[in-house]
């Protein structure tokens, strides 16, 4: 099995408040390709130290890949250090500063001078374009050892390492490959989601199960071991159908789709549209919606209803319903539903009222108290839910409460079951 | 100053999914008493990289802190390399077995066998008591250096080192203290933001400068070394002044705001409405500033329009300029941000429309053009931008840009300056 290190260069990693995360994500794609991590170091924008991290790190170990430091400015020193710790030279390519001249063009903006620190490339390397920003990365063999320089935003270093490190590695990695599936629950807790499908995985001796809480919903992840890639997806596909099996419609994604995906395509292949009236969430669905290319095809408009004044006016919410019921309660969530819906004329209307906190709660409605409203043509209906979190927390589970509330209703309604 | 090297051990720290945190709260710690952190590693439970770590930190740093591995299985082997690496045997103590066993029998349970192994400490250690745990921490000196060994659960790491190792180290540390500062640009980008500054910051030498691109703003990172608190907040406050004075408006906060907290406060101040309509955006902005507590004061409606019908519909923007040039035009942005300023009654209207990707661009009108619109009371105004990047990146940016449009037009038509 191949050896890895990785290496992280910029000193806000050596701060209080910052942390290296891009090598959870190496370490990932590492590990599916047979590759293992053996050590991991996070160095300042220190000249020295760098340079005895790079030179140990490829007698220690078979591949070593950096991150960061590859900017334009004078505090970026990877791509120099790197080459003196490898004994080469930088060499100048001026097709890259073409390349850079041009992308500033196009973004009506001079490249300043500095990028021109961007074209050096150490001698032998073969160039690892960018396309998402300036920098370009560097993968350069010394004897058996391979050493890989990528920039640190995970962006820009994502796509580079998948398009362009990625398969060249793989050829030199062994035998066993790891495939990595994510399934996605709502509406369960961690441990029930564990006792419910535990002696199920653990059948599965070829699979490593863990369970995740992730701010709204559980993740299953499974990686499988196997000799090919075939072999390991078909255990995976069996795994994951008896998962489903088990848990029901309470699964809503097989294969690590976004609860915004699924209800897009929910609403795509049942040819129907949506408007969303948001409260306390502010804009947030529409945006988590909206993140998906494609979704003007159901999404047809949003409000952001802050204001009292602002439900009435634009969604037609009665004066008295507040009044009475205030603005966080069943009553104003259906009436906000029902009045998206007949102003923006689509098949279903969605809205979010609460209490995001810190402040605004009371003993009746604490923070954490959302009404989720839906309507449809033949019915208007809601649910109260109680959710624990800070504001940033509330916020996110009560958008992804009320995607949920609505895939339910349309599974329902067009009585399909989950696949 | 003294330097320390921090080395986390512990083969699950190399997995994709875990991340060393320790490391975090000891730099604060460290910096707060003016030792500044140099290097830190994450090693797996691997005895020759971990004999070889330890030894290379100590040659490189005065100071260098491992947490975990110190517990009673064989796979912890913190406690045996730590000492193999300096050189020293391990020292049985009996008392450390009693002390063990007597925690143990308060819990109803025998001593495994196993928990001997934690009574061997490095020869000529200081043993650090655990009040929360069974593995005792060490502090050794090694000539001129300091090594200090933690166990790595941070309930147990963290009391520990504050009452066994803090104290020891602040004697020897002397009297630096370092005071950080964050301040974010706008509309700048990294190189010539350098440019601007470089020959401002590099006078100061007790401050150490660095230049972060963070997707859509430049962060500028001060950290400033002196002998007391006061001291080292007026160096920050005498060069984060010569900073703006230097970048002028661009600079929008000065101690790590962001960019709606800023916009919220612009707002709050001059007793300011606002009302915002997305279409490429899809409700982002919505979400930001509404992210802010007490946004209602200010925020008071919002409009998700990502088709022509709502944009015509809600906004009363007129078929024929749709027509005529386009949702994503100039005079469409104008006449939503005028639509919706009307429509709800409030002081400003802002609004975006543009092509977000990875669909939808043309020669013409290429992915990553934005308009934003301007309404006051007054005048209907907007800009074109380009934004490079994904989907992801140009909504950020153009949201981001939207906020930074409407701060630039407060401050002109309040005539403040930044303070």
């Amino acid at each position: 099995m191949l050896s890895a290190e990785i290496i992280a260069v910029g000193s806000e990693l050596l701060t209080p408040t910052k942390t290296d995360t891009n090598s959870l994500w190496l370490t990932e794609k590492l590990n599916e390709i047979g590759i293992e991590v053996r050590l991991k170091t996070v160095v300042g924008d220190d000249r020295a130290r760098l340079e005895e991290t790079i030179r140990e790190a490829l007698r220690r170990s078979d591949i070593v890949i950096s991150t960061g430091g590859l900017g334009p400015t004078e505090d970026d020193i990877t791509r120099e250090v790197s080459a003196k710790a490898v004994g080469r030279e930088l060499v100048y390519h001026e097709e890259l500063v073409e390349d850079l001249r041009e992308r500033f063009r196009r973004w009506g903006r001079e490249m300043p001078k500095t990028n021109k620190r961007q074209a050096y490339v150490i001698e032998g390397a073969r160039i690892l374009p960018n396309l998402n920003g300036s920098a370009v990365g560097m993968a350069v063999e010394i004897g058996e050892k391979f050493l890989v320089v990528l920039p640190g935003p995970p962006r820009e270093l994502k796509p580079m390492f998948e398009a362009h490190v990625l398969p060249t590695l793989k050829k030199s990695a062994g035998e066993i490959v790891v495939r990595r599936r994510i399934l996605r629950v709502a509406g369960m807790g961690e441990s029930a989601v564990d006792e419910a499908i535990a002696p199920i995985y653990k059948s599965f001796e070829t699979v490593e199960t863990s369970i995740l809480f992730n701010r709204s919903e559980i993740e299953i992840h499974l990686a499988a071991k196997a000799k090919t890639e075939t072999e390991a997806e078909t255990i995976l596909e069996e795994l994951a159908g008896k998962i489903v099996q088990q848990l029901g419609v309470a699964v809503f994604a097989l294969d690590g789709e976004l609860m915004e995906e699924i209800v897009g395509k929910l609403l795509t292949e049942n040819n129907k549209t949506l408007s969303i009236a948001e409260s306390c969430t502010g804009g947030l669905i529409g945006e988590r919606l909206t993140d998906v290319s494609g979704a003007s095809r159901y999404f047809i408009e949003g409000a952001v209803v802050y204001s009292n004044q602002a439900k009435t006016r634009t969604l037609s919410v009665a004066p008295e319903i507040i009044e009475r019921f205030g603005a966080v309660s069943a009553e104003c969530a259906e009436a906000m539903a029902r009045g998206m819906r007949e102003k923006a004329e689509t098949d279903f209307g969605i809205s979010v009222t609460g209490i995001a906190g810190p402040d605004g709660g009371s003993d009746e409605k604490p923070v954490g108290t959302v009404f989720i409203g839906y309507a449809d043509g033949a019915k208007t209906k809601s649910i109260k839910i109680t959710l624990p979190g800070d504001r940033y927390l509330i916020r996110w589970r009560a958008s992804s409460a009320a995607l949920d509330y609505l895939r339910r209703q349309i599974l329902k309604s067009s009585s399909e079951i989950v696949k």
